[in-house]
């Protein structure tokens, strides 16, 4: 009998939720988070996706070899606690015991984007890869390392390469510090540099959008003029990317990765944001680099935190 | 019975040879590399090595775990052999085979850092650390990752820090880059940052060293100028050592390692290059890293090479 998992990604704004056999989703549903709500509340709107789970497929809890968990910020896999989860409101909490009382089920829990990223390595673009490296990019930036279907942790903090300094940018950041790629490399940072250009005068067709005039320009927005040829958004959108690039040039000769996988929000950009990438990083490479460097866009973007918990759960209670 | 194991060192200049017990090592010898006479006059050095240190101990073959050699360049360490090793001539060539045949004893090779860096982290300064970062900042600089014992290796070229590009240096590298970081921060960096310096005509103490006058200035002489408080060595230091702290900030949010230690011949320098260097690493990093901060000197410089090399051995053959 094929191994049945629960995938779960709390996110701060939905719980999504999928019910995963022979590494496909069978089944999935979402609810809000409502983390304003407290932590039971938040663990119970879990426990209740589970039990739904399992009554509309009508696969039985024995069937079930266990649940993996999601979630922002940062956690301690071996003991199942949610150390600290500014967006959720969670800091200490013991979510796997919790949900183990709650649904009778083995959970397993891990930081959101080592899961999305162990998603993509297993189920999307890092198939067959060794080491992966993968990058969210959305409202801030973050990163996993995969390395044979084992998981980069470091001392804790590992992957927040979206605070590192970069030489030359004054952005603050929300973090404290000033200039983090982030800043930058975001969909935030791509929306705020369009605003910021818009306010000293200069001309674009995104001083049109209903974004703008609202004051709620989005990176969708650059990337929909980028394709009008927008001068505007064609500096922002090559910008970003050499910036990403730049960074990826300093990250590349210590990590070596197989693959480079670009998801989260901002990645539907694709190509728009890859290709000037992909030329700063490769003119910034040794040579011995060039033949086998992959930077590439998330193939499973929608499901690979889904994915991604379910699989590692999979790993986890074999 | 403690295991026993030889642990070798192939360097550019020199061969050295460890009969590493109980973690200790309790006989050592060294040969001159040669390496312009041959792959197999090499080859034949360190059997020769091998034998001698059976010879002069007592102990026999069957008392030995195994032979760990450390050599520069590309390694295929599953086949045991040395890829491409520009410095000592190798060129895919079967080296743990080849010493198997010669010496009559199971033979594994690495990397030279990695192996380093392993003798740092379990006989060094990493000791009882999970993610042990390491640097040798000599001719060049480069730099492995160990993570509880195991040598992060990504798709085969992983650690080749020294040629990470940085903004506003304009250095050619020998590698054929602009400005690789080692260009900076290395012995011959800082040795080629006094020389041109004292060209463009900086007063400096430096200008009066023998060595100047031979056109051979070294990193020590620089280290020894900054002890009589000469202003260029001053400059120099503070400002190679903020360069190594810069480029350890783009890495550590990615990594996180418990412990950063630096070695080589150019770390003899050590707090006037690492105060500087954590300096600047601090005031970039996110303050959730700043407690667990850690960038200190090597503790094994001379005998890491060696001990990695053994250790190394012995978890191969165990």
């Amino acid at each position: 009998m094929a191994k049945i998992t629960f995938g779960i990604d709390i996110g701060g704004t939905n719980i999504e939720c999928g019910l995963v056999s022979d590494e496909r989703i069978i089944w999935r549903s979402t609810r809000k988070t409502e983390a304003h709500l407290g932590n039971e509340h938040v663990m119970a709107i879990v426990a209740e996706l589970v039990k739904l789970g399992l009554e509309n497929t009508g696969i039985t809890s024995d069937q079930i070899a266990g649940v993996g968990v999601g979630m922002p910020g940062l956690v301690d896999a071996e003991r199942g606690i949610s150390v600290l989860s500014s967006n959720l409101h969670f800091q200490d909490y013991p979510v796997a015991d919790r949900l183990t009382a709650l649904s009778g089920l083995p959970v397993c829990i891990e930081n959101d984007v080592k899961m999305y990223v162990y998603g993509e390595a297993t189920h999307g673009a890092g198939q067959g890869f060794g080491h992966v490296l993968g990058l969210t990019v959305g409202t801030g930036l973050a990163s996993a390392l995969v390395m044979h279907g084992n998981l980069y942790s470091g001392a804790g903090f590992a992957g927040e390469i979206g605070h590192i300094p970069l030489d030359g940018v004054t952005q603050p950041c929300n973090c404290g510090l000033v200039g983090c790629m982030e800043t930058i490399v975001s969909a935030t940072g791509m929306a705020r540099q369009a605003t910021q250009a818009l306010e000293q005068g200069q001309i674009s067709i995104l001083a049109s959008k209903r974004g703008h005039l609202r004051g709620h320009l989005t990176a969708r927005d650059v990337s929909d003029a980028y394709d009008q040829q927008d001068p505007l958004a064609v500096s922002i959108m090559n910008y970003t990317g050499r910036t990403l690039g730049i960074v990826l040039s300093y990250l590349y000769p210590m990590l070596h990765p197989d693959i480079i996988i670009v998801g989260g929000g901002a990645a539907k950009a694709g190509e728009r944001l890859l290709a000037p990438a992909r030329e700063a990083l490769r003119e910034r490479l040794l040579p011995i680099y060039h033949d086998t460097l992959r930077l590439v866009k998330a193939e499973r973007d929608e499901d690979a935190g889904i994915l991604g918990s379910a699989a590692w759960a999979s790993k986890q209670f074999s």
